[in-house]
């Protein structure tokens, strides 16, 4: 199944996507089971929120050999988790905003996404795969200049519309198994499985939740192979097999 | 006036403190005015849940000249905000738990914590005085070994129960006018002028908000001059004049 969270009528609401129709939902699906509404709209018409907004948002940094290699870092031993922040989500269809004062690398990164469906700690392996809710995709823009300048990620990694995330979850999905295509303007920049994660996700959740508790609508992001130079006036498609489509347009901010 | 988070009947409710009875309200007053109901309960049998879950937890590093001074670390020359976690939150009275695996430096920092009340992007300094709810106790627990050994601060500053915050939200208070004395067993370990900050909170938030919207519920925590070792055992306080007490009770962890 795949569950959206669009707006309907101005407010946040979820929506179970069957094909082009996107059934409104009554409930959180996160939370326990939401029931079909009488109200439907059709996905090309829907305004997509991100699917989630996670209580924490966890993110991997360095994941893929070819990303670790082209940085000349060391590669990891142990899956660290890291973090970004929710004032950065943005849903399928929104604008990246290129911040005044933003030059040269500037780059989308396309990445799955697990989002957590129950609240565990101290997890095994079974009951790592076993918490997940669905999976969707995230594109984790980075602004590398800022990200060498500053102490922290905040506003390299976390300036608003850094985080587009979406367009929904997908409930049925083998992760590990998919191709990530990010395309600018329909055309193909990068191309990578996914599955060649240096730790993959249920590895994250059993180290983290030695020390932490996960809960459900906590999302991680899983990094990228490799990264994409994105310019105002495209349109960045991450595409992941399996999951779907996320496609925002990137525009420079107005207001210097 | 005192806003808390409590447990009625097994539910979070706000409550307004008022001496030494918690009249519980409809409603969150971060959301829009709150009603006093009929109920009440002494505040020395309330139990405390932090006083927010916040959409973002900011945090600062370095900031008191003593601070730095004594980490060796370069002063910092602009407000750059951190990140913590909010699976490592938990109130006042509730214990910290120290993994197993700590060893070495196991430190409290006593901090003023600003609870944004509005949606706010590019304030001036007088729209980020304005855009305070109120201002409460955070303890910024750190695992030292574990913050040297990992990429991240994810265990050392996110276990579950690092993050100690409350009792209440203070909304009457100049916080830069305050002390703050850490006890451990009632011994003062720790006394400093909170207005001793290299940047203050209204900095921050107009530093912050250049590139990140910050919403209702959002906390900064603003840093420490100094930390304090804790042992399992003990009962570490933080109080903050003109705001309050934080206790909270130091364990060891049982599960290895």
């Amino acid at each position: 199944m795949r569950f959206s969270r669009i707006l309907v009528e101005g407010r946040p609401a979820y929506a179970e996507i069957d094909g082009k129709i996107a059934h409104i939902l009554e409930g959180d699906p996160l939370a326990g089971p939401a029931k079909r509404t009488n109200s439907a709209v059709e996905v090309t018409k829907a305004v997509f929120l991100p699917p989630v907004i996670p209580g924490v948002f966890y993110a991997v940094g360095f994941n893929y050999p070819a990303h670790v290699k082209h940085h000349h870092a060391t590669m990891p031993d142990r899956p660290e988790i890291g973090y970004r922040a929710n004032n950065a989500l943005t849903g399928h269809h929104t604008p990246i905003i290129r911040p005044a004062g933003v030059e040269g690398r500037f780059e989308a990164e396309g990445e799955v996404v697990a989002v957590i469906g129950r609240r565990l700690r101290r997890a095994s392996r079974a009951e790592a795969q076993e918490s997940i809710f669905g999976w969707t995709i995230g594109n984790d823009v980075s602004a590398r200049e800022w990200q060498h300048a500053d102490r922290t990620f905040w506003r390299s990694k976390n300036s608003d519309t850094f985080k587009p995330m979406g367009p929904w979850i997908e409930t049925d999905v083998d992760p590990l198994a998919q191709t990530t295509t990010v395309r600018i303007d329909g055309d193909v920049r990068a191309t990578f499985a996914t599955g060649d994660m240096i730790f993959d996700p249920f590895d994250y959740i059993v180290e983290t939740s030695r020390y932490i508790t996960l809960h459900p609508g906590d999302v991680l992001w899983m990094g990228a192979d490799s990264t994409v130079q994105l310019e105002p006036g495209t349109v960045v498609e991450i595409e992941i097999s399996g999951i779907g489509t996320l496609s925002n347009p990137v525009l420079s901010e107005r207001h210097p």
